[in-house]
């Protein structure tokens, strides 16, 4: 029913803990050797062969690790949960309760084009709802939780760099397939950017991010 | 013993974890492909041979994510855990551990009429114990915690929507296999036709759901 | 470091998480059917063939319930955390995430007597370090956070039962296998007469439990 | 950006996830026999041939449980969580969730230098990450969070141990192989050795540690 408000502390906990669960589930795609890999290979022949294995769990923890911190950041500006972020929420818990099937599809086809496409893709979905509780809390605060529309700004554009650059990854893995690859390094390029330009401002308004 | 009181803190918490690993556990039924599969499909047909899994995980997805909601909805007026809370508590909480197998179940056997219908027993079973605490708590409570009479039917009929339309499921599977499958639209219909008849009575009893 | 004190809202959740983790994770035991069973078996065969397994789940889901619930009761009772009672608790939880292999391992030899006195193994052991938490903790805190000396009694026999119960289930599964196997059921028949039995004098010293 | 400071209560909250996530994941190294290996064997000789994972689960159940504790231990001297502290807690919290994997490879290679050497090597990550925490976090907190010089270089020496320990049996792993897998019994030693140096010197600082 609309006007319906949640326990933030509740939605809280409940985000952290998928995220933590999921994080920890990556893990499992890393395949212990077995008995007969064990005799015919040494250690570390048996790393090698887990290198995309290992890539994947890495970038996987990083962008699992990245969206938890930046849920943190927003939900700081939360007064009370309603319908719509709740939504949102769970859409973007969705997106990371399958991120562990995507690494694993992605790792397994670790050359081609269409397991990277789809990784890109549940990236660029977890982004997406990433972005759209960034710009729906400060409309909703309007700026009595502490979010000022410079913060805003900053907020919305930090957000839209990332879920960019993995739509954008998701189609350059079929034209220009090693670009794509490397594309991600672009976000944190962009954020550089984006908070040498932010920080003046927000200094300037003492608001501390 | 009688009378005796449980953290409430405890309960929730251990409730929201079970919740967020039982739902983070469901992506471990989408298998990931093996290099054989790689080989002889492309990700379009990767995906299609997965399907089944992918609804099996979205709609379980849902359905946990929802009585989850339904949980933080009704536990916000709850002032003690008794025994009795506790005990549905923990029989819901079986019936959310279960429901990983019995969505793998469904998914294998994704044409089939039996495994459909132990899926959907395994959803009215957590209907029914949903709908025992939508039932108890305002009774025990007796207004004081702020649910109203009015509030109390809503919730009470709300709970009763969703476990009687999966037990219908559960028969109609055998019988109208096709139709059992879309049953569960009438859930969200019948939902909605139920806020609008409860509307107006809570706004004019000034009860925010 | 004697003396040292730990947090005891950590301690409780940490707790919280591996008792729901380990609950969830019985669900894993129960094995999906393969294509090849689903063309051959109906959905009551299927099932049938997995009484064990289900069974499995409900005992072990059962036990750890109840030790949880144990759990949430003695700790009401700590004012503060000492390395004693955080070793007792992680023993504790190390038998806890013992159970799922533990099960699996009983399951899979569900006629044998071997696997069964394993698993009443594992579960005295869970047994004992809940016994010993509930005899150090009143001991500790002496009457000071509301436990009488008839309550600490009540708690002590409580722990008590379970875990002779189990003890004698492991050795009985070598001689009466059938009667060993109908054992558990003295815990709940034990500690209703043990209710009954301190219930007056709780109640006179108006103690709720 | 710099200055930026985030929720301690989620971060540890997510940390206790990733702890019990990890710890409570090790169980499923531990395979259930088969029912082939049930008429084969009996119970005594299907637990012989799981020694090594046994003694995997025991060694690193242990060593997460302690890493936690230890985490607990440092972070009640946090006042804010900047920057730092998060990027050293995520990358702890990365060789946590890495732990079931080396372990796995190190149980199914027992006898073998390179997956013990990787072991080792996990485990000195983790206990590198932990070391950075506690020589941060005093130097970072100036003793108003009530860590004091003595204490600061207390949880110093005590996190290098462990480190330095864990560095020295990945070398000793090829050097003197059955020396390097008892060189952990020095961490209880040399910590034994730590507690009686500063014991009296917290005493008379009055420090409860």
């Amino acid at each position: 029913m609309k006007g319906e408000i949640f326990d933030k502390q509740r939605v809280i906990s409940f985000s952290d803990a998928v995220f933590s669960i999921a994080i920890t589930l990556l893990v499992l795609d890393i395949v212990a050797p077995t008995y007969k890999e064990l005799k015919a290979a040494d250690t570390l022949q048996i790393l090698q062969n887990r290198i995309p294995s290992i890539i994947g769990l890495i970038v996987s923890f990083i962008v699992i690790a990245l969206y938890w911190v930046a849920h943190m950041r927003i939900m700081k500006y939360v007064s009370t949960i309603n319908k719509k972020i709740l939504r949102y929420n769970i859409f973007l818990l969705f997106f990371i309760v399958l991120l562990p099937f995507s690494t694993a599809f992605y790792v397994r086809g670790f050359m081609l084009k269409g397991p990277f496409a789809f990784y890109c893709f549940n990236l660029s979905a977890i982004g997406f709802f990433n972005y759209l509780l960034n710009i729906y809390i400060p409309k909703k605060e309007k700026g009595l939780t502490g979010i000022t529309s410079v913060l805003a700004k900053y907020f919305k554009y930090r957000a839209l760099i990332a879920f960019i650059i993995w739509v954008l990854a998701g189609i350059f893995a079929f034209l220009l397939p090693m670009f794509a690859r490397l594309l991600f390094l672009f976000i944190f390029i962009l954020e550089a950017i984006l908070v040498k330009i932010y920080k003046k401002k927000l200094i300037s308004e003492k608001t501390i991010v």
